[in-house]
């Protein structure tokens, strides 16, 4: 038997939602905070199509506080927050990071777990978790996983409590039907994520464009080598150096996926904010100072600007 | 009195329209090749709005052919077609540059002279006419002039009669109320249009902006001022080298200027096709030849490729 855990995820948006409703059909005690449609959930509970197997979670099973006080102590706080919700970490994760419970970010781009550090000082292991998957939220508690799904795990800190809560999630993420792989070197882990996001998050926004549409174009499928080159290179300057045959690895699978809007594509159709700066401004500010030069990258994250700053005039005041 | 000469503007859009009528205004026998909307001509005449001051041009007085075969020898032919056409110089400039006819091209771009020398090898001098002009058409012989106007003057091969035919054509501008000015180094006088055409032309598509809202805003204003960096320093490495400090005076001007959608934005709002190869491909490659790297411009050109392929798909077959 494996030994039952507590989880609290942070973030019922489609990634929160996949692996929370795994780990909890597996077994684990998960407590859910939504700061949104808690009641919604409270009534329907949660519900994941999957190619993998569905998962019911019914109303009655289902814990869920709108306010992080009301969080019990939990062993590990899933952050699947967007990164545009990272100013209030603080304020999000301090109250659910009780006890030295480990927090695992959940999230895209660069930088998340040296902002949770600095923002809850008081949180035990931080962990960085990388979800290569397709999925969508239709409402609160029902997510659509559409395709792929493997996490990789990282931690933040060298120590050995670090990596064996690194390892702990790893394991129960594979008895919950997740693909997992613990990483020596959550840099590394972060880059290789972004060798897919930086181009098909932001031209899918500037292009209106889906993977399979961006991949099928010649000139847009040089575009998107580039950028993944342009990522891979950086890497490599700061010291968390992706091996550049991953570049051909992600255009593969992406050639193989089914044709996906990503999140920051939706984000912006919907008119919430984009990832820019977990996605873009910190990874080019690292490869500034690593003596890096990514200019497709940041004409890309300009562009993205310009109409983050048309399409949301209110969030630029 | 200054000579009367013969002019034949092939092209009647925005600028063939604003220069070929003050040409006429002015005295010149002027003969118009209009491939479309000769009989609306006919019918209609020429009207060119502008705060310099109104042009009309009476049906009566308007020779107009649809065919370039019909056209009668001239001592210059302006071509203002767009560059789009330059796969058929050979069949719609060969008929009309007769008798050792100057050829001015007063395209966009980069190598249209060239493309002209070799479509039409018994072409007299070869001059290119870059125009800072902010005008639209508005159907058959109707002309909007917005703002500016000036024409720089260069020749493409390095003889006396060359420069004279230059010099010829720049007299008769300016006493026709266009501000002229003759360069001595043509390729220098393309590289300057490109500073404003590469970052204008390809992001206002691109963003579905207008310059002003690309100045606007503090990301795009950045990317505009990179890409321009990136043409001089390209115009430099070709040995056409821009003086620097023009980058400036082209974000000043435009500061200046009414809200404009460049050309290339209205080609593509109404589904026509857009100057990519003379803006973008033709500068690549001879930066690429001299060694220069221009990444955001590349990256600029393939995001437009990419729209051109999806918005108009039975161009590319």
């Amino acid at each position: 038997m494996a030994p039952v855990r507590s989880y609290t995820i942070l973030g019922p948006g489609a990634v929160g939602l996949l692996y929370g409703a795994r780990l909890q059909a597996a077994g684990h005690r998960v407590h859910w905070v939504a700061r949104s449609g808690a009641d919604e959930m409270r009534r329907h509970g949660i519900r994941v199509t999957s190619q993998d197997g569905d998962i019911e979670i019914a109303a009655d099973d289902l814990a869920v506080s709108s306010d992080p006080a009301d969080a019990p102590a939990s062993d590990v706080v899933v952050v699947a927050l967007k990164t545009t919700a990272n100013d209030h970490l603080a304020d999000l994760v301090g109250p659910v990071a009780r006890d030295g419970a480990a927090v695992a970010m959940f999230q895209n781009g660069l930088g998340v777990e040296e902002r949770l550090r600095a923002a809850v000082p008081h949180a035990g292991p931080v962990l960085g978790a990388m979800c290569f998957v397709c999925a969508h939220r239709h409402g609160a508690g029902v997510c659509e996983h559409l395709d792929y799904g493997a996490v990789t795990v990282g931690h933040l800190d060298d120590r050995p409590d670090a990596a064996e809560a690194a390892a702990a999630l790893v394991d129960d993420l594979e008895r919950s039907g997740t693909a997992a792989t613990l990483v020596p070197d959550l840099g590394v882990a972060r880059w290789r994520k972004l060798v897919w996001n930086v181009p098909f998050n932001g031209l899918s926004v500037v292009l209106d464009a889906s993977t399979d549409a961006l991949l099928g174009d010649p000139s847009t499928r040089r575009l998107v080598t580039e950028l993944m080159d342009e990522v891979i290179e950086a890497s490599a300057a700061v010291g968390s150096g992706v091996d550049p045959a991953f570049r051909d690895q992600m255009l593969d699978t992406t050639d193989a996926m089914t044709p996906y809007a990503p999140s920051m594509k939706l984000d912006h159709d919907a008119g919430r904010a984009m990832e820019i700066e977990a996605i873009y401004d910190a990874p080019l500010a690292a490869a500034a100072a690593g003596g890096a030069s990514m200019p497709k990258t940041a004409a890309l994250r300009d562009q993205l600007r310009f109409l983050d700053g048309r399409d949301r005039p209110s969030a630029h005041g």
